[in-house]
């Protein structure tokens, strides 16, 4: 069997988890990894050329999928539309509010090249997208919460950092589990994220620093705390690097729906991940099996997670998933 | 928009909350019910008209989609084949083992007929199949397990009947929350089923019956109870008809996987469901929706859960998929 031949551009958290989880797929070799770096600067450990991003065009015919690995901020904006016209790839988009606009950038530049994109891989989006969908086909008139966590988010963390007299810090959102229960008990309760989630904050003050004015500037933040339940817990650096520089995360989703004469139902997922980057990763390998194998059937242009068949995703044959999985 | 035209053939439970649960979908409408009894003997709820199994044939042109609503020991394996060459149709059929060989006898009909099958819709296999096949897919490195319940089963409160001296009974599948914490926690255990379940009984004796025989007559029942952890519970038949008549049922698949340096993943998927016909009824209309798709796009031949995307099942269009659930 031919495997199909995947690269990597960019090396960050999520590139080092695609190197460290594809060997897990039989299917699959890496062939190269891409960067805006000097190739000689970057240090991978998988046995492939390193090459740099504006080289790309020339491994046009030796590459099947492009797995892009940047951030949604400006990398995946600037360089999926432009890989796209080259490359079949696979993204983790995930910026919410700016999908449709991005899909639309990326739909164009794949179709005009006759390739394929999957773009907002991962598990939010990605498999908490199926979830939703699945839930919300089979019974339409009930109601979908997400819950996220416990896990960190960067963008509080830095904005916590941001302030003076702060030397590092990591904030985990948390999911309130009376909120959880009452969704499940299935009340419908109209919940705001902050009713949702509480902030947890570990912080590191530089010596000297007012610690209670901190406090105070962390839990008085628009936008970012002052809507939230927020603990603030000082703690030393080497602390701070012990016990919290793990990158789990995870998360829920649950689905409520009365059938019939007021008979009810709990559809619940749930995640529960020692490294995101790894289990992204993970989703990630599967979306290039299914994009490779939708390029090969002629299906062009950007999809989701919601346009690929489970059974696409699987290294098994039909044959064996009905046997075996179904 | 035309509205999907459904028919249900069987109006048992299934039939009933196919019937109940149509209507919450805005894009289909049921238009007959079809039946093995005389039309004139069957008291349904809609105002459609009751035809006998046997006249199918002149509703060819008038239906879009028939659900097959009988049961997997006989009916189905005998009436899809059959119906599949004259109409797309959607079905539950939950006999695991048979399941390679009803699919290639569905398949060929289906094909004859340039005509889509969806078989084995409903949770398990279902929705379950499918939460199977996605964490599979993703951590083929992975293991998943399945357990059922809190739920009634019908072969086993069948059995319990069949003893001597028992006027009626309700047998419940229960989930063991110490084997499914050692999944959660990544143990990875070998567990048989009778170590995932234990199997509770509530038992109505008839009149001067001997009681502690008919306990030792079920916990020693071979196949059916000797290798579970029993208990047996003797009760009224009123208690028996106020307490223990819904037909709730739900279960949990868990999937546990390591990346990297040791990295603990779980996926865990879980259902609780007041009523089994109603969910089970959710998830056949939904494919109802996704057979009619799939036959417009010349996609003949039998399918499966697993061969059909999540964004098929749904009654929103893919933009509206992008914005509001990816």
């Amino acid at each position: 069997m031919d495997k199909i031949r995947v690269s990597i551009c960019g090396y960050g958290n999520l590139g080092k988890g695609i190197e460290s989880e594809i060997s897990k797929s039989k299917d699959m070799e890496l062939v190269a990894v891409f960067t805006r770096r000097d190739p000689k600067d970057l240090d991978i450990n998988a046995d492939v050329p390193v090459v740099k991003v504006s080289d790309a065009k020339e491994w046009a015919d030796k590459i099947d999928v492009m797995i892009m690995c940047g951030g949604s901020a400006t990398d995946l904006p600037e360089q999926v539309p432009e890989m796209a016209k080259m490359f079949n790839t696979v993204d983790s988009f995930d910026t919410h509010a700016k999908i449709p606009e991005y899909y639309d950038k990326v739909n164009d530049s794949a179709k005009k090249g006759s390739k394929t994109s999957i773009i907002s891989g991962g598990w939010d989006p990605g498999m908490f997208s199926i979830m939703r969908t699945y839930a919300n086909a089979i019974m339409p008139q009930g109601k979908t919460y997400t819950f996220w966590g416990k896990g960190v988010s960067q963008g509080h963390s830095d904005a916590i950092r941001r302030i003076d007299g702060v030397k590092n810090a990591i904030q985990y959102t948390i999911p309130i589990k009376e909120a959880m229960n009452r969704v499940r008990a299935g009340e419908n309760p109209d919940l705001s994220t902050g009713e949702k989630h509480l902030r947890e904050c570990y912080v590191v003050a530089e010596e000297n620093a007012d610690k209670e004015k901190i406090e105070n500037q962390i839990k008085t933040m628009p936008n970012y705390f002052s809507d939230y339940h927020t603990e603030v817990h000082f703690i030393t650096e080497n602390e701070l690097e012990e016990k919290h520089s793990k990158m789990s995360h995870g998360g829920f989703v649950i689905h409520t729906a009365e059938t019939g004469n007021g008979n009810k139902h709990v559809i619940e997922y749930s995640l529960k991940l020692d490294s995101n980057p790894e289990f992204t990763s993970s989703v990630l390998i599967a979306l290039t099996r299914a994009v490779y194998r939708m390029n090969k059937e002629g299906q062009y242009g950007a999809k989701t997670v919601l346009d690929i068949s489970p059974a696409m995703l699987s290294e098994k044959t039909s044959e064996e998933l009905r046997k075996e999985l179904l």
